[in-house]
């Protein structure tokens, strides 16, 4: 087999073969075959796309490429989330303590983000005391305990994932939507889960910017998963505007720990009610309608605020956070008010531009590698259809440093009057 | 600027700047961009192609990587010749000379080859003594004095499209008409002419298998000429069959001489005037019916065999060859006649098999440093349209080596019955 006629099979709108798909990731991983065959074979799946079981393939032989989680120490259906991302998510800290509540094991391995703010990860470590380093026997054992655990990726999973990634970065072929696919159910397959919910985001806030393009990479993600024989499910979500009113990293916590006492703005609560409904559908296989149900009388009883305290508490963290946040995590240095500065209608307001502003308030990072602030963030206090007067507070904004020009710009111009 | 963006701009159907395209092959030659990101670049071309335009900004830019022949020193229009090979092909030993008897300077670069037979340079240094390791200076000198010299490549022309040559071939993208007549235009430009003919052969014993194509490439090769200012004509030819009856090296140029002579076969001859015609109407400003009549003439009046006995002895080969070529060449040591096995009417005789039984006789290399043998080959007695009797001679193989039952079979395969 040669890589060359792999790439000009594929640059002619062949069907690669399992075995060929192979083929190609392993040798590349192991530094035999080399970046520009790599990066001629990426461009052709740009331009011919693959079908279900190509992409199948690519992602098995992704997953297969590094270590693999063995979550069987685990009863019942581990069900994993996965959200492609946006500005203000911090649904993995509402849904995972709600599916735990209701015995559905939560064995999650969670990433550290780049841009606008953290990922899960980080926001969780915005919590003092709490670790996130859990190698895989201690999370097992975490979770027959507990029956949820939260862990950073400790296993070096899809390695294969990641040198293409950095390709593709320089390459021009991000945007490939089975690539993007396989990409992630690489990692959700190696990190042992039997069945995955997937919510995907499009809009200004998002990486896939139209509903057409989520709503193919949600039908890719769950085409690879029946091949794969790992139950998936996708759920839609714009990210047009944040989801919720907080974007930052502890200011995330805080509105986690409000939604879970039955508070919270009423678009995130419905979202993460829809995602939790439907991990409690797969893991304890019970219609979707009844998964919702159950979800909302955990947070009603208090039960899922409670798992979410145990599983801060084992995991090192103060479970005071899940009474009073703001003694756990203290005044922010710096705070400031942006005020509308004309009466009239916000029609909506930009996910970007507040992910920009939570950005330069410090929130988030360019290199994963770079130290962040856990107190910067933007609180909203409109964000869609709502008649403001002017003078009248519309966000504000915190840092550990003083609040720059920049920021505030940001803000301002996310508001979007009629 | 950065190469990521160039080749999103190309992936994305975009039209590249002159600017673009500069930096791209400049900062690729230099080693300051990677293969990787070339190899996305050319298969983002493969699949959007480039217009004239951008296609002539890539030829310079190439032509301009290397060293670059200055010819001024020649006085008259310099029109070089420019096949795109194929079977039998010996044309440049039969025009230039020509060409040259009519007073269009030639002074002509050319390749060793790689595959069925060797190029223009390895069959001219079959002839004993002659050499063609002439640098550029002496060249100028020995044209001016007797109007022709064929030398093999000594300066670097176009080191960005030897190293481009080299990325495509392993990732699957040599089969791109703009890169291709680039690839040709660059060597060509650098070669220092002031005006060149294109013979583009198309069929089975050619690099482009169909017309359609032929006719892009030729139809891009003389775009790129008209956007550069060098006047370009092009002849398209098909290479389903053998150009002429002899395939080989040394009897090559035996078919050539013979050629010259006023002799040799009727396809062979009218091609070699038609490509003289042009070139001599390029160089000489006079219309194209001229050109082959003078052409016509300096094979009637011997001025043209004359012309490339002149050449040979300058270049330090024996002349005698245009006299007596067995005399020089010697005998062969093995050859075998291969005859019909059946009565009946030959249609064709199919190029690429022809070809393939003078690379198994030693004709052809497969990297350019292997040895060949110069008297191996393949002398035909028929071609086309031939009515044949069982029994009767059809071709006869030439080899240092004891002729292989393969290259009979590839010899005999060649010969399609009607």
């Amino acid at each position: 087999m040669r890589a060359v006629d792999i790439i000009i099979k594929k640059r002619d709108g062949g069907i690669l073969s399992n075995e060929e798909i192979r083929f190609f990731i392993e040798e590349y991983t192991a530094g035999k075959i080399q970046d520009d065959q790599a990066a001629a074979l990426m461009m052709s799946i740009f331009f011919r796309g693959m079908n279900y079981k190509e992409t199948a393939a690519l992602t098995l032989a992704m997953a297969e490429s590094g270590e693999q989680v063995d979550l069987s120490g685990i009863s019942g259906i581990k069900v994993d989330k996965h959200s492609t991302g946006g500005i203000g998510d911090k649904t993995t800290l509402i849904v995972a303590p709600i599916a735990a509540a209701c015995g559905v094991p939560v064995a999650k391995m969670s990433g550290r983000a780049l841009g606008f703010t953290g990922g899960t990860i980080d926001k969780l470590e915005s919590i003092p005391g709490l670790s996130t380093s859990i190698p895989v026997g201690k999370m097992v054992e975490i979770v027959n305990k507990t029956g949820i655990c939260v862990a950073g990726q400790t296993a070096e999973l899809a390695p294969a994932d990641k040198k293409l990634y950095a390709l593709r970065d320089v390459t021009g072929t991000i945007e490939s939507i089975p690539i993007i696919a396989a990409s992630i159910m690489s990692k959700k397959i190696a990190a042992g889960a039997d069945a995955i919910v997937l919510d995907v985001k499009y809009g200004s806030g998002a990486f896939m910017k139209t509903k057409e393009d989520a709503q193919k990479l949600a039908d890719t993600m769950c085409g690879i998963g029946a091949e794969v024989g790992r139950r998936t499910v996708a759920v839609l979500n714009t990210m047009e505007v944040p989801l919720g009113m907080c974007v930052g990293n502890a200011i995330e916590v805080k509105e986690a720990v409000e939604t879970l006492k039955g508070g919270g703005s009423d678009d995130l609560k419905k979202h993460c009610i829809h995602l939790a409904g439907k991990m409690i559908s797969l893991g304890l296989n019970v219609d979707e309608d009844m998964g919702e149900k159950l979800a909302q009388e955990r947070i009603s009883d208090g039960s899922a605020l409670k798992k979410l305290a145990e599983m801060i508490s084992t995991q090192g963290g103060d479970p005071e956070v899940c009474e009073d946040p703001d003694k756990v995590f203290g005044i922010t240095a710096y705070s400031k008010v942006i005020k509308a500065s004309k009466s009239g209608y916000i029609k909506y307001t930009d996910a970007y531009k507040i992910g920009m502003a939570a950005f330069t308030l410090g929130a988030g990072r360019t290199v994963k590698t770079d130290p962040f602030d856990p107190n910067a963030g933007v609180k909203l206090y409109v964000k869609c259809d709502a008649e403001v007067k002017r003078g009248q507070e519309l966000c504000v904004l915190y840092s550990s440093k003083p609040i720059s020009d920049e920021s505030v710009r940001w803000a301002k111009s996310a508001f979007e009057f009629r």
